[in-house]
């Protein structure tokens, strides 16, 4: 019980909506804007309002975008040749981040799980399906995540390029840069062992 | 450069005026909120407007408020002579959830730090001073912060309450409960020994 229950309370619960923050940190956050940053956290308020409301999926490549067509899609000097296959838009945003690849992307806003309902159509194969059918792909990048259930996508959606006769990679996989051996685990070690290349 | 370089970079960055929250967690929080919890997102921007725009300082004890009076002050069944002195209103949500105490509070809103420019106004000293000067208080429950810069606000307002013959107590120091002497710093281990209580 304390003296601003109500309001003070409705804003540490909001607040946990967030990954990462519980209890303790939504408190955190609540009291520090309250306290020293009113001004952020109207500009806050204001921008997450704005972009909630102004973001959809891309109707070409299914990320998020303010158009009906995204600035990647409609970037005329993209290759259209090269299509970039990630789990979610952060991995877009990552991607143009750290690299200097220039074709298109598409995402498939989460990966096969059956057990969930998310079948192919969830995560838009048939839309991936029918860009590879047009015969411009000559490469499709599988930049799903490293994991056991994100291969079967990768699997699958593999498949379906390989019937289009479309040239197939996926993403190194090996020793991360800085990674010291002795702190690798079993997996990436031995894999990275397998995959050892040409010095 | 991403897709959605103007909206979605500005909710990164609003994000970042939170508290621990730097660029890497702004993304995953934005990008998460977009993804998947774009309900609780418009609950958060509202709430987090209410609050911000209602909540002011009590005229009384300087917590954080719906009213003039904050709840506390105006609850009649609280008593009046005591007084536990807290840095933030923070600590006035942490005490009220963890002890029993029934008196009433008083928000440093800050401590005493000469060279940033904070001395004893700023901290509400006076309208603490004439609190007392009133006559009604029996005990000031001195529950700031356990650092030195702390021991300096808490001095000063210890003499203020000799100077109005109120006793002052201050929160135990000690070993925390569930903590293990091997893990415990120096000067805690040493403050726990002196102060030694008996079995």
């Amino acid at each position: 019980m304390t003296a601003k229950k109500n309001l003070i309370d409705d804003l540490i619960n909001a607040f946990t909506c967030l990954p990462g923050v519980g209890k303790k940190t939504a408190q955190r956050m609540t009291y520090y804007l309250l306290q020293r940053a009113k001004n952020d956290a109207i500009n806050l308020s204001d921008v997450l309002r704005e972009v909630v409301l102004n973001t959809i999926n891309c109707r070409s490549c299914r990320n998020l975008s303010q158009e009906e067509l995204c600035e990647l899609c409609s970037d005329p000097v993209r290759s259209d040749d090269m299509i970039c296959v990630v789990e979610s838009p952060a991995d877009v945003f990552n991607i143009e981040n750290s690299t200097n690849y220039n074709g298109k992307y598409f995402v498939l806003l989460g990966k096969l799980s059956p057990l969930d309902g998310i079948g192919p159509k969830e995560i838009g194969i048939d839309l991936l399906d029918s860009k590879m059918a047009s015969g411009n792909i000559k490469e499709l990048i599988l930049a799903v995540n490293n994991t056991v259930e994100s291969d079967v996508t990768a699997h699958v959606i593999s498949e379906l390029a390989i019937n289009n006769s479309i040239k197939v990679t996926r993403l190194a996989q090996g020793v991360p840069v800085g990674g010291e051996l002795e702190y690798l685990d079993q997996h990436t070690l031995s894999r990275a062992f397998d995959k050892r290349t040409l010095y």
